[in-house]
């Protein structure tokens, strides 16, 4: 490294040896001279509308790309991606946000400073409550092993951390500095050998293993060792909601999703008459396990996350996931005989019927027989992401939605970032109505970048996963013509949908053309809902009953 | 008050009772017993497309109004407003923040519910940061003291404060609690008698005394005392930038703006000739005092704020502004003879040349003779708050910009809280082209609740107001056609504008018709700029010089 490289520099090629190419954010004064370097440097930076916008980008970025990156200013900037890092926090999403600052000879004597809320430091109090790890970079004698440390933290803990870089500081040289050594998390021996044991007894007794995978399989970088346990062993499998297509659901030994009585019944009742299920990396959540209708008999289970391990009513600290998965595969489970699973269905695709009011139920069959390679399915939280549980994904990594924090507005900056990171890919984007208000008008940024997604707004003229619990005039929203935004951005293509044929005639379209960004407004019955969310209500009311 | 008020109602009697009529917010299913106790209450809801919009709204509203409210869920939503809810208090508006949240029963053995971040008391302490105040009402037994100390201390303070509502405590009954008395600020009256001696014996012995008028005069309804100040000594008087409007800017002693090398420079050399600077109710931040341009002797200034009284080089703690004010008005300050003043020049309508390129200069002229005192005038940070400086307001209160804390995005939402609480008024919006991408689509919200803003987009295609600092690709954005969004909202009308005459003809439409809203999409040149920002750019430059 030249004695001459800059703090600001140093982050940028830190940030690129692990893998970074884009980042996300909105300038401000405060960081325009970080920007200058960004300009100067081998990423590249993609400019949202808002900043929210760039916080989601980010996030979706960081979950296929193993990092995602959201530059932003000081308080109007930082103050603005706190939701979208707290739902990082929460889904395991290494995100890194890094704000500008007034610089560290600007905050002697504690001026009133513009853009500044209480103290100067303030929004760095309020990111260690969203963050693993954090710092302000505010010496550059210290700053490259500051960065390293909270980069790797990043890495390690797969949630996201903040650095604030002053203005002043980002074009100082750094001090020459041996990159810290990345540490693994090392398992106790001890510990290790006795819950393998326990495991693989239980496992090797039992008479209907199977497999619960989770989304932390993907953070972790643990889908090889799981396809090699199942190849090895013949344990079916079914993930969580999270977990939706850390492998591919075309897998002779995937049964789908597993999400107590809002999933599909063949799968519950696969899972729940297990006499030892092995959940691997998954989030014991709300939503995540089907609004605690999964009924999860902690008597028969393993369960492996990385904050630690749990077989039955006991637990075991200090053990890493990936030694417990190595374990798993190298300590003699014996292998199952084939046995019949319930498969996801991939339906047909549904003849239209000229005229016929168009439904949630087509629009999912429908989109569902669309899916390819290629493909990559970004849901919004509410019917959109409820309905997509359904579909069947064909390979890896190719679901994307908030399944646990569940913040509304997700899916549209998502796509930007998913199709930043994996331009192969062509994002099919499913957001409810009162979502897309929310951010949806990244599609600009969409346009700006040359994109291409399917984006289906679920038309329900409003809160309609909220409509059963309690509902009002609160859940309504004004009615958008969403297909004239292409208009307003002058790029893309808008249809409106009413009928089946239009549905069809729209999507024919759309997937011949690459060059577009399409956007289908689905006109819904009010009332109108998924599958999967009539099973949820029907479940629900039962348990009331 | 009846033994059967439960909580929820409890705390919407409080606020109606302050004052209060609306409320900002969108709903999320923790927060959805609350928004259906408003549904039922005398206030009215204003759901706006995102949270962020309802968080603007609600400052906008408390700033005109006295106090404003926001209401949302928890996490997705509470999160997503502590950028509005940090200018509120960097800028003193009380804001009361209420946020719905998972059920106190619900928390027990720490589940991992949906929109938790890392603890359920992330978001108070995010918000501990953020407010003045903050409760979480978990006790129906202590629910109405916290609630209305609380309440107390926004409107004590005029910063924001906190609530955060357990969605199982909302319906349970309050217990029968005899209301707090509120606390006046009080003076220590041997300080207080000290300081005004001082003060009134520097204003009688000056010869040219000047008052710099704050936002404070306006917060702490000391507008009253300000007017007859000026009526029984007839010292000229000109406001700060946040300040402007406090009262009429054609009150025969106001000169208008004070911004240091911003503003005229008759009104520059007004004051800074002054031999006795008397400022009231002024915040001494680095924007509102012309980017630290303005040359304020501090050996002839009396500062009297909310905070403190300091007195050339000292200060005086534990005095109310409105005690200080109280003596100025009955300790004999003599009265001047009356002198020649710059008066703010109000520019005749400008005649448009046919298919003459537009320029900011003739934009804001045109619009400054449109002034009237039905006329809000809501300004956007960037060069749409700055070329705003220079137009002269009629009534009080009728100019409106975040000038310390600079968020952009503010004025669209903002024009939604104003006219809410003013309907009387018709906003005139001035807001940037990169501001509008941010939240310029709750003119969906304007156009649900049927208000008639005149929207003005200054589109110079990106941050104009960054260029002269650091430019780069950075500050470009991906052009909209802002005049094609009424056919998006289904209401509305929009105008593209170009030439002088087409902004003249546009504006003569719009102020006819008061039952639309109207966006104005001007086509500026990329580096065309107000006379304000001309200014500070040509002073700053100086100072490095």
């Amino acid at each position: 490294m030249s004695k001459q490289t800059g703090v600001g520099e140093y982050l940028i090629n830190r940030l690129y040896d692990l893998g970074v190419r884009h980042v996300f954010g909105v300038p401000g004064d405060y960081a325009l001279s970080f920007f200058k370097e960004l300009e100067k440097s081998r990423l590249e930076l993609i400019n949202t509308c808002d900043e929210q916008g760039a916080g989601f980008a980010a996030d979706a970025y960081a979950r296929v790309k193993g990092l995602g990156v959201v530059c932003i200013t000081y308080g109007v900037g930082g103050l603005k991606v706190t939701n979208t890092t707290a739902q990082a926090f929460a889904e395991k999403s290494p995100v890194v946000v890094i704000s500008g600052a007034p610089g560290m000879k600007e905050r002697v004597k504690n001026p009133l400073l513009h853009h500044k809320v209480r103290d100067f430091d303030t929004q760095l109090k309020v990111f260690r409550e969203l963050t693993i790890d954090s710092a302000l970079i505010d010496d550059p004698e210290t700053a490259a092993p500051e960065i390293d440390r909270v980069l790797n933290s990043a890495i390690k803990y797969k949630r996201p951390v903040y650095i604030e870089l002053p203005r002043d500081i980002v074009s100082l040289p750094v001090k020459p500095h041996k990159a810290a050594r990345r540490e693994p998390l090392a398992s106790e021996a001890d510990v290790l050998e006795e819950a393998l044991g326990e495991a693989v007894a239980i496992i090797n007794k039992s008479r209907k293993p199977v497999i619960i995978a989770g989304v932390e399989i993907h953070r972790f970088g643990l889908q090889d060792k799981l396809l090699q346990l199942l190849d090895k062993t013949n344990i079916p499998l079914a993930t969580t909601i999270l977990g939706k297509s850390v492998i591919s659901e075309t897998h002779p030994l995937c049964m789908g999703v597993y999400e107590g009585a809002m999933g599909r019944e063949a799968v519950r009742k696969y899972a729940e008459s297990s006499d030892s299920m092995i959940l691997l990396g998954t989030f014991m959540t709300d939503v995540n396990l089907g609004i605690y209708t999964a009924n999860i008999n902690r008597a028969h289970s393993i369960c492996a996350t990385s904050e630690g391990i749990a077989i039955r009513h006991h637990t075991y600290e200090d053990i890493g996931i990936h030694d417990f998965m190595d374990g798993l595969l190298n300590e003699g489970i014996k292998r199952r005989k084939t046995t019949e699973i319930p498969h996801p269905p991939i339906p047909k695709r549904p003849k239209p019927m000229k005229g016929k009011k168009i439904s949630v139920g087509y629009v999912f069959n429908t989109l569902n027989s669309y899916l390819g390679e290629k493909t990559v399915v970004i849901a919004d939280p509410g019917d959109a992401m409820l309905g997509a549980l359904d579909m069947v994904i064909q390979m890896e990594t190719e679901f994307l939605c908030p399944a646990y924090y569940c913040s509304l507005g997700f899916a549209v900056p998502a796509s930007l970032g998913v199709q930043a990171a994996r331009p192969d890919l062509r994002p099919l984007v499913l957001v409810g109505d009162g979502a897309f208000q929310m951010t949806g008008m990244e599609l600009s940024t969409i346009a700006r970048f040359g994109q291409n997604p399917i984006v289906v707004v679920f038309n329900n003229e409003g809160y309609g996963t909220e409509r059963p619990m309690i509902d009002g005039t609160f859940n309504d929203i004004h009615p958008w013509s969403h297909s004239r935004i292409p208009g307003v951005l002058n790029r893309g293509v808008g249809f409106d949908i009413n009928t089946e044929d239009e549905l069809q005639q729209a999507l024919a379209t759309a997937v011949k053309d690459t060059k577009n960004f399409y956007i289908l407004d689905v006109h819904l019955h009010k009332a109108d809902r998924s599958e999967v969310h009539k099973r949820l209500t029907s479940a629900l009311s039962k348990r009331v009953k």
